[in-house]
């Protein structure tokens, strides 16, 4: 059963302030509380349906499980839905990543949804780190995890002084902008970062002066623009077809 | 200012069973609204804060409007914010499209947000018709129309029975299958109809049965899949990058 002051952790954890004050945050659903046990994260509590613990027993087997109602699971999350399963785990400490290989690099990306979403097709494309200015959506935030469909524990996200980071990088930039070069016709490196504006902004004046090839995805019809997350996975793909390591 | 009967209609129009009653939809938020003087489609009224009707009062001259307070539209709209504009609008009558160009068939894609997004990057892609199965999303349910960013004017939906519209197609028929083609490999023709399933279940089989070619987005990470609407986008590109037209 989950007592009082665990229900009361839980509903804290929804807050990024909570989050940063406790090192902890939520992941929520079966699908994603089953990622944790392939990953490195360190799990602290999984509370769960006697249904779930049963039915995945041996996979949980190194957590610390405390079964619970659907009722009170579904009082604690955050989320309105798929709540058979909440696991409690430790932020990691994720070392900032030395600029190398294929990155993602996002400026004022606000939105958890999209944020997740780009964290999953970072893993669909290989790509282990996102570098993400100090404005951007929470990594840990419910939204954000569960966006990512179980990806949160294969790529990381470091939040940080974005245009350092990028003047400091010595591979290619690429920014997204729509006065780029066409996706189509772009030679990409083999090793880059892509940069990634905001739908409202763009990409910002400090980190655009670091962008060293602005890209475009060639447009066919009138829609003016593309969700960030979906322009992040079209440019991907793009830059993969070439480079597939 | 809005009358009690009008406030009833808006909030009638956020279900799917009094749309089809009144045969009107509902367009929500300045840049949605906006998109109308652009569009075809026609427009019943338009309740809008004055700030709003004065800033676009050119755009909207020939369009019947009302005043109202934020506070109002607040309370009419089904979504919690952008409300300084609301349009009621006819549900237009679109004949079952020939298959010809590049189109899009969706398979059971019940998420309205998913939907929108689909009908966003098609208008990117410069495709014009999808076809949907019965049980697909509402094209006119407000999230739906949300998520479009102004696409639904130019992008029309077709909900009919999805396999026997397949079978008579006399073009290639496209399936997203993890066990397809290579996207980066395939040569794709001209003309085709792009046809993509759930999340969760795929493509039935009752339309599976009819795909010519099964096509797939290569994987270099470990993501077990991709967002539907994120697939929907990098497989339009990839076949747009062979045929422009």
């Amino acid at each position: 059963m989950i007592s009082k002051n665990q229900i009361k952790l839980l509903r804290a954890l929804g807050q990024k302030k909570q989050r940063k004050a406790h090192g902890l945050f939520l992941v929520q659903g079966e699908k994603n509380v089953l990622e944790l046990c392939n990953s490195q994260l360190v799990v602290k509590t999984v509370f769960a349906t006697s249904e779930f613990l049963q039915a995945n027993g041996q996979a949980l087997q190194n957590f610390d499980c405390v079964e619970a109602s659907l009722d009170d699971l579904t009082k604690a999350s955050t989320l309105v839905s798929n709540n058979a399963a909440i696991a409690v785990v430790e932020i990691p400490t994720v070392a900032t990543p030395v600029a190398q290989g294929l990155m993602i690099a996002l400026d004022g990306v606000s939105d958890p949804g999209n944020l997740g979403t780009i964290i999953r097709v970072a893993d669909w494309y290989g790509i282990k780190h996102i570098i993400a200015s100090t404005d951007c959506a929470d990594p840990y935030n419910p939204k954000t995890i569960s966006a990512t469909m179980g990806s949160f524990g294969r790529v990381f996200v470091s939040q940080l002084d974005l245009p350092s980071y990028l003047e400091q990088a010595q591979i290619p930039v690429y920014g997204a902008f729509l006065e780029g070069e066409s996706t189509h016709q772009k030679a990409f490196s083999s090793e880059g970062i892509l940069l990634m504006g905001s739908e409202s902004h763009g990409v910002r004046e400090a980190a655009a002066k670091f962008v060293t090839d602005k890209v475009t995805i060639p447009a066919f019809g009138q829609a003016e623009s593309l969700n960030v997350a979906m322009a992040t996975g079209i440019i991907l793909d793009n830059i993969r077809r070439q480079h597939s390591n």
